[in-house]
Parts: structure tokens; sequence; C-alpha cells
């Protein structure tokens, strides 16, 4: 038996599980949900720390080891969001034909592979992630993305396992729904034709996957595992500002590949500078078959408008909105917001922005709330969890990149002489590193008149409560935004059960995944894989949704051989 | 129960057997495959005919009834080739856009239907084509694409309606794996939360499918079928030269549509004439969701570049190639060759045009057989079946567009002088249809220099012998024009077992589907639906296959919504 196929049957309960749960989409992972929970915990987030650190350079930048072919320099300039201070690692830069080529050669064998004996050596990845890297995958994201350590173990690294897991059931799904072999018999006139006939999985080719600034793993994971179980080789592209979590993933990739006798060129990281980016060069480069991408709404549309004759697959950003009718309990709905809306400084795609509140007032059993004390309600409980520092650190992280803290600056100027600012943004002193790149969130109140304002994706801790007619152009102003600039996630808070049904329609339409009535320790945005589809594809926030059948089914193609059966074939093969 | 649910419960049987038949690919239709099985043949085929001459006009256009939205005039100027005059069918013309307002209008309750619904809905529309329709449907195809009777009711009939189901088998499984509901449950820090989710199958929206003038039915019955199944709404667009079979069709979809009580402008019809296309239009109309398109590879790629923000879904043409090394049997493989290259006067996107065979000869056990002979008895046995005047109509049939008649004229003269005409064209006197537009093949053979020759698909009864190196030079230069030009269908002949498993692969890379050593009474590019794989979607022939999860899988997206179970609802639900 093979590497890659024993690895298939080790893994085999596990994957099983994971079928059964993207078919039932309860709730399931193989893996502790809080780094607490992880085996050996202090032993591994110590030994997690001492491997990130060595890969940090001093005065001298240090070199990340990565033995892939046409390296013809170094590359590498990212600064940590905790200490502000660049991490001084050095990667070897490839030239980009080479990659190309290396990744072309690498894919015959690898396609000539069982579909088992594939997401056999992808799931002994996603082992050798978790088991040997959990914790320096952490602390790279922290020093890179600026989340907090609990989001970076979690939300970057088992949740990002569970859907790169999840892309291998989804791929298994779709190549084992065609037959390898099949005999075919009919009758043309008087004589009995028999046909062999053989169908091969042909993979696309190589595939590009763009990681984003501050989500690099969850994204880039599932779209390498659906090009690679498909057939195909993957050439990474990492934010130039996040580079160190990809590079380690890539690493990892090469190194199980190769120990599974497969040419570790299958996977390769390709990098650029934000002064120099490379990104259209990849799209467009002549051996392009397949384009993930994770990243702005400008660039993700201009990857689908010109990514052909390549597959596109995108995902970038939109407004996300909430609807805030009526509330049995409007104090839970108001804390559930708020914690959502500070989560990792609302530096998530899934960040709720776009607040609608009818001008009459929110409904609650004790009578109507105004909308102005819904907002001051609201900006009071995001407030308390900036108040904290402790509790800051925990939720609101740091700030990414240096044009957020301007766009907050630039829209607080702005919203003051539109409409009300709510709350003003403000660092706060992170306990750990009092060097951090902080900002507690801006929040401003305006009406529909100044839609230019907040009709687009304003990355960052930045929301915005607005005045609406009523209940239903609060739902038309909402949906209308994610229709027209995309939108991932919604939330509606009513106790209404028609406006609810109105809302799920409405919002189905225009494709966003809603959250309805949701309080207590969840945040209103956590997307759980096996269950929650991430992305419909139906607005400009993307055109792909993490997993379903058409994230895969594309990647590879059929191509058959049929011949005839000999007469002394047939007999044999019956007998 | 409803009319549509009722419509699925009694076709079940049928679509399950299709279901089996699409995962084992056997050989399986539940439709006679001649027409002299087809129930009480004799009279149906008399009333096919008699209402297919229902429909044509005299000096006067008769009009065709299509009771569609926004109708603003007449169109139509269909010729057949069979008699050289009108048909003198007029058709209702409409606005385009009051066509997209109207789908658009169309797609919520039919969204709303459950997938059982509508794939009952369309199962008796297979139904009510094969039933009521067929005869007329053969003769249509006849007088407008020009076919053999024969091949109008197999290729165009019988044939596609297999097509057609096995699309909604495919859409059917795709959707299917989403589940509807989903309870999830999971701790988060001291709290349990318990959602209840509901996830909703979202069409894309208005799909447009072109309907080719020599094969209409075909291709564009899947299609319709593919984005019909997932929910979305059809506006057909039939190539000018070819409406009545796809007036007929859109007809019957809307009646059953309507019968079953959803809203019959889900599919509707929109004309243009020659001089005044409207394709870019329905392209890059504002409201086009999903694009199907069969014809040249000119347009089809047009469409794939420029479709965005629609889907594409593309089957072109390209140089269908040969591989002649060696052979147990030279005659019989000859014969099978001629037949195929005459079948529909090579009309096919699956005719073989290019014949590439070793400069030194093909191997036999009678020893080698020189080049010059090989492709002089190819000649010989091509041009024994456009001798005998019935045998050329049954295989022949017609040539459907002048433009064809004028690309033979021109290429005969081409190609003496570059190389040899091997077999002269003449028009052959057709015994039913005296006037008809007819062709007998023309062949030349030439050398690889005259690659600009034969580098793309020369439409119509066209063919080339190629002189190459030798046999590695001919597998070469076949599969190279598979993936430069496009290529559906390749053909094998050779005897050495090493040399067919290199051809295997090179063919699979390139992504033709491949026949070995084929000989006797099925034509060699007969493609069996459930069985054979139409288009891999690897090469410049089409982005698409019939029928794989990857042509229906992203004709729908996913909307989800979620919300706390409350505890009573818990607690009643678990009881």
């Amino acid at each position: 038996m093979s590497i890659a196929q024993d690895w298939f049957e080790q893994h085999r309960p596990r994957f099983q599980q994971a079928q059964v749960a993207c078919v039932e989409r309860n709730c399931w992972s193989p893996f502790p949900e809080t780094p607490g929970q992880y085996p050996d915990a202090p032993q591994a987030q110590a030994a997690g720390l001492a491997a990130f650190q060595a890969h940090l350079g001093g005065e001298q930048a240090r070199r990340f080891a990565l033995d892939q072919p046409g390296i013809t320099g170094v590359l590498g300039a990212e600064v940590s969001p905790y200490t502000c201070k660049p991490l001084g690692i050095a990667y070897p830069h490839s030239d980009v034909d080479a990659l190309f080529d290396a990744a072309g050669n690498a894919i015959d064998r690898w396609s000539q592979a069982t579909v088992q004996e594939r997401i056999g050596v992808l799931m002994e990845v996603v082992e050798v992630l978790f088991r040997d890297h959990l914790f320096e995958l952490t602390q790279a994201v922290m020093h890179t993305a600026g989340q907090s350590f609990n989001m970076a173990y979690a939300g970057s690294g088992v949740n990002a396992l569970d859907r790169a897991i999840e892309a291998l059931v989804f791929a298994h799904q779709a190549q084992r729904a065609v037959t390898p072999h099949a005999r075919w018999e009919r009758q043309f006139g008087p004589s009995q034709i028999t046909l062999d006939k053989t169908y091969r999985l042909v993979p696309r080719g190589v595939a590009v996957c763009f990681a984003c600034a501050s989500f690099p793993t969850w994204n880039a994971w599932p779209s390498m595992m659906a090009s690679l179980a498909t057939g195909n080789a993957v050439i990474v592209k990492p934010h130039p500002a996040t580079i160190l979590p990809m590079a380690i993933s890539v690493r990892v990739f090469r190194e199980v590949i190769a120990a599974a006798g497969f040419d570790p060129n299958l996977v390769t990281m390709a990098l650029d500078t934000v002064e120099q980016p490379i990104g259209k060069v990849l799209v467009q480069h002549p051996k392009t078959a397949i384009v993930d991408f994770t990243g702005s709404v400008a660039f993700g549309q201009w990857v689908e408008r010109n990514a052909y004759p390549a597959l596109a697959f995108t995902e970038t950003a939109g407004c996300n909105t909430v609807v805030l009718e009526s509330a049995d309990d409007l104090d839970a709905a108001l804390r559930s917001l708020a914690t959502t809306m500070c989560m990792f400084s609302a530096q998530m795609c899934t960040s709720p922005q776009n607040i609608y509140i009818p001008a009459g007032g929110v409904r609650t059993p004790g009578g109507l709330v105004a909308l102005d004390e819904v907002g001051r309600r609201l900006a009071e409980a995001v407030a308390a969890l900036g108040a904290a520092p402790k509790k800051a650190a925990m939720i609101l992280a740091t700030i990414q990149s240096d044009q957020t803290l301007a766009l907050v600056r630039q829209l607080r100027d702005e919203g003051a002489t539109r409409g009300t600012v709510l709350l003003e943004p403000r660092a706060y002193v992170h306990p750990d590193f009092p060097d951090a790149r902080t900002c507690t969130p801006l929040m401003l109140q305006v009406g529909t008149g100044e839609r230019d304002l907040y009709g687009a994706e304003r990355f960052g801790p930045i929301s915005f409560v607005i005045r609406c007619d009523d209940a239903a152009d609060a739902l038309g102003q909402a949906t209308r935004d994610v229709a027209q600039f995309g939108g991932l996630t919604a939330f509606l808070y009513s106790t209404d059960e028609d406006f609810i049904a109105r809302a799920e329609t409405a919002y189905a339409r225009a494709g966003a995944q809603l959250t309805v009535n949701l309080t207590g320790a969840m945040p209103l945005n956590f997307a759980a894989a096996y269950s929650d589809y991430h992305v419909t594809g139906l607005n400009p926030a993307g055109n792909a949704s993490l997993t379903n059948l058409a994230f895969v089914a594309s990647r590879f193609c059929i191509s058959q051989s049929r011949r005839p059966v000999r007469a002394a074939q047939a007999t044999s093969t019956a007998s």
C-alpha cells in the first residue's frame, strides 16, 4: 500500500465523520475549540511561541528556509501590529515562470494518484499543521494579521483546518460521482457492440491562491485543498503584510507531499511587495488555470472579469447589515451586536457595519425605545468593551494596517459634519504589548441621505447607525446594500414573525447569510465549518461559497477512452 | 399533492432508472432507438408529418402561435435544405427587455417549489415532447438543420431527450446535497447555543440558451433543463436558420409549466436575423445570469470572455483527429472511418476532420500499407457511400447552409494547389427531394507544412489525410491540434498496447474523448447519454461537459438563515 493510501486509512474515521457533518450540518470538529483544551496545552503553547520566535531576525533579517525552484533573492517586510517592529524575516523570492514550470511538471503523477491517495496526503497535511505547528501559526497570525491569541488559535487555526477538511469532503464527493470504468453494450442493427469505457479525472492545471492580510489561512487552506484534492498544483500568493502563516503552511504542504513520494512543487509560494505587486501577472499568466482570491472588492471584481480562461473563485467583502426592528430583550441584543462589532476591530469580512433602525424606534416589551436612545445604548455597550484593556485586548485585538487608522480618522471627520459621532475612536493600551496598534470603534449616526458614506465596505472598526422611515424601509435599505455593494452576513432582531419571514426571503434573494434574534455568548458572525455556508455567490461579496459542490466541481474535468471488448475478454470478465 | 409532485411520482421509476444509469454509465434509455420501434409508428409518423406541414405557410407566411410577452412583430426566414424553399413560418418577435422582465417575475414561485416538483414538471415536458411531438420535431429538424429522418429522430429526438433527463439527474444530485434544515448545538463558555438553520436554494436568475443551426435540440434541451431544474428561467435564442424545433420546444415547455400552475414565462424565445444579430445584447444584458452557448468557436470564446458577471457554459467545435497507426483489419477501420466522416456530411461537432498517418504507412497483419494507398482506400470507401443515392440520403443527408458549399469549393481549390485532392466533392441527387442541397465529401491529402489549411474546424464534409514522420509525430500533431484549436472526439487505430496507453494519456490531457479500434455498425462518434461525457472543458472546444456536476452545481446558490431555538421549542421538538 502506498504511503498516501496508508494515510487515507489512518484518517478515514475522521474523514467519514466530516462527511456526515457536511451532510447533516450539525456541530462537529475533531479539534479542541479553545487553546486551553489542546493536548499538553502549556508545553505546546510554549513550543509554538519558541518556534515562532526562531523565525524572527534581529538587525539582520533571518532567512526562512523554503527550497522551492527558481529562487532569485529574498523579500519580506512584515511588521507586527503588536510591537510595530519588523519581524525581520527574509523569504525566498522565486521567478514566477520557474514556479509555473515546476508546478506544471508536478501535476502529472499527482493527478494519476487515486482520489483516496490525494485525500490521504491532504488529511495528513491537516494533521501535521494541527499537531506540530498550530501554536507557531497562532503566533504567526497574531504578529502579522494582528488577531488576538484566542482568535488566531480558533478562527485561523482549528476552524480554518475544519474548513480545509470540508473542502476535501466536497472534492471527494464530486470526484466520487464519476465512475472509473463502465461496460456498455448496445445493439446497432444486427450487431452487438460492447465497449469498455474508462473515465479519467483530469485537473485543470496550476491554481493561484491569493491569501489576504487579515485572515490568511481561513480562506487559503480550503482553496488550496479544493485545488490539490482535484489534482491541480497551487502557487500561493500571500499578502505582503502577512507572509509568515502562509510560508509555514506552504512548507508543511511541501514536506508532507514529498514524504508521500510526490513532487513538492505542487505547492509553492510567489511573493511581491506593496510597491511592486504581481497579482495581475499571476492571474493572467498563460499557465494559470484557476484563481482563488480573497481580498478587496475592487481587485476581486478585476479577477472575476480578467481571469479568463482561468476559473475564478472570489471572496471579497461587503456592507454587512443589521436590521433592528423589535426585541424581547433589547439589552441582550445590543450586547451581542456590540461584541460582534468589536470582534477583531471589525477587520472580518463578516463584521456588521450598517445598522438600520426605524425612525420611530425599536419595539420592546417595555414600549418603543427611541432611535437616539438605541444608538446611545449601543455605543455605550461598545465603549464598555473598549474601556477594560484586558477585555479590549481579547476582543478588539490590534489594527492590521496603518491605512485602517487613517480611514477611521477620515470617516470620523466626515461623519461629524454629516451626522453624529456616537462613539469617538481612540487608541487603547494593550496590557501585554504597549506598542500595539490599536483603535476602539468609531460609530456614526446618519440618515439614508448619506448613503455614499456607508455604501461600501469601510474596512476596520467603523459602523453606522442609520435612521430609516420604518421597518420596511430598514429592510429595503439593508438588502439593497447587500445586492448593490455585496454582503456576507446579516443580522436581524424582530419579534414579528411576518417581518422575519419577509426578511428571510429578501436576504436570501440578496444573498447574505442571515442570523435572527441571536443573543448570548456566541459571536453573531461566527461561521461554523461543516454547517454555515460562507458567501452565497449571489452578490458582489464573492462568487464562491465555502464549501459547496460548485466550489470544487469545475476544478477537474473528465476525459474518457472507450474501446471494443474482444469476445475472449468479454467471456473472461464475465466468468 | 401538487400537480408537479404528482408528475414526479408518476415519472419516479423512469427518473430512478436514469439516476442508476448516470452512475453506472451503462446503456440505457426509456425510448425506442429507431423510428420504427416507436409505438404505432406509421400513424405517429403520419401525424407528425401533418403537424409539421400545418406549420408551413405558402405565398403568405403562417403565424406560429406563441403567447409570450412583449410581442412587437414577426420574424422568420427559414429555408428547407431538402426543398431549398422557404418554410413560410412567421414567429412572434418579442422585445428583449419584456422577456427579461417576464422571466425575472416568473422565477420567484418556481424557485420556491421543491426540487422534486421542478423535476416532476420537467420530466413531464420530456414525456410530452416524446409522446405528442417527436415526429413533428423530427420533420422540423430535417427541414431546418437538414438532418436525415433517422438522425433527426434519434440524435435530435430521443437521444436529446436522454441528455435532457441526464441534466435533470445531475441537477437533482447537486441540489439534494444541500440539507434543507439542521439543528446545531454548541457550548460557548458556560452557555449552550442551539440554532435552527434553514438552507434555501436560490437560483442565479435568467439564463440565455443559444441553440445552433445544425443540432439545435441536443445541446439546448439539457442546458434548459439544467437551468430550469435549479430554479432559473430560460430565454431561448435559436439560430435564425433553425427556429422551428426550438419554437415547438418552447411552446411545450410553456404549456406544461402553465398546466402545473407556474408562470409560463419561465421559458420564452428571443429571435433575431443573420443581418441583425442580438447575441451580444443577450449575453451582456444586465439581467443575464447564465449563458449556455452552442455554436462557433469564435463567438463561444467571445461569450466566455464577455459573459461576466453571468456564468458561461459553452460547447463549440474543434479539430477532431484520427491517428491511424496500425490495424488488425484495416478495411474494417476504413469503413468505420468513412461512415463517420460522411455522417450528416460531417456537420456534427464530433465529426473527424484531421486524419494523421505515418509516412511509412500503416502496419497490418499483411504488412505495411503505404500512406498513399491508405488514403486512396479511405477515399474509395467514402466515395462508395456517396455513390448510392439512397445510402447517401440516409448518411450524408443535406447541407444546412450555402456557406458550407462555398467553403468546400474554396478548400477544394486551395487544397489542389497545396496537396492532393483525394476525393472531389459533388452534389448527389436525393431520391426523395430532388432539389435538396447536397454535397459528397471533399478529401485532401497534405503534409504537416499545410497546418494553416487544417488547423481550424472546417465545418462540413471536408477532411484531411495528413502525412506525419511516424506514429509518435502523428500522435503529437493530433493532440496539439486538440489543445490548440479544440477537439471533442478523437479516434485511434493501433494494435500496439504501449502506443494506445500513450495516446490515452495524451488525449486525456488534451481533453478529447477517445475511441480506440472501434469497427462495425456503430458510428464512431456516437455519444450515448448517461454514458459518454460530451466535451471535457479542457480545450477551446468548450468549457462545459454534458453532463457532470460542474454543469449544474453553480446554477444555484445557497442562502441560509439561523435562529436560536427557544427552550420550549427545543423540548417540544425533542418530545
